[in-house]
């Protein structure tokens, strides 16, 4: 393994995690807080620390797909670590346990919290809270990818490890360029909401900090009573938000090149659309037949929350925790759905059920004809065996992970769902579950060892498990 | 499709249906019980009907994978309808619904029952419930197969279809042996079980009707109670028969042929045991741990609960409801593992889970050196490129009915426990889950359609999916 390239590129995740840390330090400063000068003490270490371990560049630039995965996984680790440093030292969350579960949930785009009064953070953590999300929503090696020309076509295994979804294409034959693209559709649209939002008289601040955490499709609100306090209008702007952020992004690529109908084709963009319709109905029906109000007023509120579980953001408009168990369980299973791949949302991807989707029906077709030939294609595109293999074995993986967290968190005691829906919501990166850990809930209560158990699904969840499991295989750290 | 030779064994189904009536009828006889004549009636009707339809072979006997799957499902369905015609003439379960529910729960040696107070059915109807486990547990087509010789080798694809596990092998060379090994095996054992239970001094008519319900892995119980009120002695023969009828048979035939290293290599024999005793330990340790008596009590009722709901068996000797969340956790993920495969018992098969295992860590080491090659191996033959991808397959239909059962169930709005677990305990022919439909509740107070839903699980699970999927593909209906 090459050590040295990846000791190179995490001392520049450092560097950028100091110049991240300005933003934050700025508005404890326009504000009057006290906890701008930790933000800004950890920018300044980092940006010495990170400029120290980057002067100069590595001359072995070898770069294989072991070096990719471990470059990714540590990186994150560092990054949550770095992260959490400033809310500690300005005491808003004085213990490290506490302090890296909750900005590992920003990173991840999560948004689960262990906090169960947020206003009573100061504006600059509150602030970072949310940027962490965006930072982490389009994903910090991306962004390195774009400001920083690595070993060539190599620093595509860095691609593959960080995005999300079970193939990962370039849009334009330079990667770089590929990665410049991505940062300027993600950062248009998030200063696009801004705007809208604040048009709506969502006060600026609030305007900020919500644009980031939907771009990201984290879920970190700034409220206690998350976005249930704003008026109708905001609720629909974020509404639309969420699912735009939950959109495969080669989709707005087709847009930009003006190829409209590549566009609209595309497989994974129209059955995202037809599950977050399907469920925002069916949970409208649902409320209005249990006697819940009009079904207008449901469907606003079905189409926040399926939108919001879809796209794997975790806000919360009502406490659907309260709603019919026909809701519940359509919302529990879109937990699992997810966003589509290449998008900033998690979960499993709609992508892959659809792969899993036609090979289930290959299988069948061939088991009445054995001798039929069918090829799997997506978008025309026939589909590689070993993409078909690799999303088999990540639902594996997943089960497996999700199988061994319950069974750990359920050493706390709490009831089964709270369980369930705590491993769901993480692995998932949604946020919040139901029950104990539901829309006005918090992962407070936890054990320690929950909260790591917590961490680490958050973690495999954002970089699609196989980096993370890879951390604990002896052949990746065997030296040949 | 070759609907001539399908109809022939449909009508051996029926011929067979009613010898098996014959013994209930017999039962009722002994304690003078009234309903001994709807089963008389049945006998009578099914051995006519049945004759009439097997008269002449028919002259085209090809017969391929397509033939032996709708055979499968259709004998099953067939076998269920004429199996709850007793119950409902003698008016002992009035309802069709709730008749077909009961008898499909029997055959499928799930063990859910509708009833809340057994003890009020005759004799004669506790003994069919029980009687219908050990029929449905080996097969009704294995059977047939054992007594009537069919289109030579072609007969194999019946076999496939309704035996367990992700791949079925003979035996010995010839097909009609093995079967008749396989239930020579069976019934031996079942008699064996019997006579320890009497020595126990369990009633008679109580050892016949539990040695049955042991051997097909089925669960139901003629006393309110399950097996609560029986002696130690009792359930511990109990738990070593349940674990016995949930290992793989190849054993016996190892053992049969003296080839005892080899019976005692099987990776899946090992790895089932394995994880029996890691469930007893672990769930013994919990309970320890919160209080509830010492640790020989507890591993004697962990054992016996381990050992019902891997097999997926279904008694009871505690109400396990009440056990802390870890126990419960781990009992749920074990209603998912199930028994080995080419046993009685249902869920998703050890094997298959090593299968999913190694994949994994195939893929693992493929990611870090992308031109590794690597055969996947069990009990040290090379699995084929086949039998993976229909364990994946199988993975993904299984969660995708699993999915849509909690989905439709829910409108019946009971909690998610009780919904999740319902579907859970019927899909892995379990029996009793948590909640409402823990081991002191019933099936009763659900709705006709999620009753439907929960039959067409347990059917699905007890032939492993595909061949009642396929009754639903257009294709398998089309003429060529």
């Amino acid at each position: 393994m090459n050590r040295s390239i990846i000791i190179y590129i995490l001392g520049w995740v450092i560097r950028l995690a100091g110049i991240f840390m300005v933003l934050p330090a700025l508005v404890a400063l326009y504000y009057h807080e006290a906890a701008g000068l930790s933000y800004i003490l950890c920018a300044a270490a980092c940006c010495i620390a990170g400029w120290i371990a980057t002067r100069k560049k590595p001359s072995d630039t070898k770069f294989y797909a072991r070096e990719g995965f471990v470059t990714v996984s540590l990186s994150w680790i560092l990054l949550s670590i770095i992260g959490a440093l400033p809310l500690v030292l300005s005491g808003e969350i004085p213990g490290m346990t506490d302090a890296l579960f909750e900005i590992i949930s920003g990173f991840t785009t999560t948004g689960a919290s262990i906090l169960t009064d947020v206003k009573a953070l100061s504006h600059a953590s509150l602030f970072w809270r949310s940027y962490s999300h965006w930072i982490g929503g389009m994903g910090v090696l991306v962004f390195i990818l774009a400001i920083l020309p690595l070993a060539g076509g190599q620093s595509m295994y860095i691609m593959k490890a960080e995005s999300p979804g079970p193939s990962v294409g370039k849009l334009v034959p330079k990667l770089q360029k590929t990665a410049v693209f991505l940062y300027a559709v993600y950062l248009s649209m998030t200063v696009l909401q801004f705007f809208l939002l604040v048009i709506a008289r969502m006060p600026v601040f609030d305007s900020i900090c919500t644009a980031f955490a939907t771009a990201g499709t984290g879920g970190f609100a700034i409220k206690t009573d998350s976005i249930a306090g704003y008026s109708p209008a905001v609720q629909t702007i974020i509404t639309v938000f969420m699912f735009l952020f939950g959109v495969n992004f080669n989709f707005y690529f087709f847009l930009f090149v003006r190829q409209i109908k590549d566009a609209f084709h595309m497989e994974e963009v129209r059955w995202y659309f037809f599950a977050f319709a399907a469920g925002a109905l069916s949970i409208a029906a649902n409320l209005t037949l249990a006697g819940n109000g009009t079904f207008g007023y449901n469907l606003h509120h079905a189409a926040f929350q399926v939108s919001t579980i879809m796209t794997t953001t975790g806000f919360a408009t009502v406490d659907f925790d309260a709603w019919p168990s026909f809701s519940k369980a359509v919302l529990v299973l879109l937990m699992f759905v997810g966003a589509c791949a290449g998008s900033t949302g998690g979960g499993i991807k709609v992508s892959r059920f659809l792969i899993y989707f036609k090979s289930a029906c290959k299988e069948l077709a061939y088991l009445i004809h054995p001798r039929s030939i069918k090829i799997l294609r997506l978008d025309a595109k026939a589909i590689p065996h070993e993409v078909v293999r690799s999303a088999n074995i990540f639902l594996v993986a997943y089960f497996a992970i999700f199988a061994g967290s319950v069974l750990l968190v359920s050493l706390d005691d709490f009831d089964l769902i709270t369980n369930f829906t705590a491993v769901a919501a993480t692995l998932n990166n949604i946020g919040p579950g139901l029950s104990l850990v539901g829309p006005t809930g918090s992962y407070g209560m936890f054990s320690t060892l929950s909260k790591y158990i917590l961490m680490f699904d958050m973690l495999a969840g954002r970089l699609e498990i196989f980096p993370m499991l890879l951390l604990f295989s002896p052949s990746t750290w065997r030296v040949r």
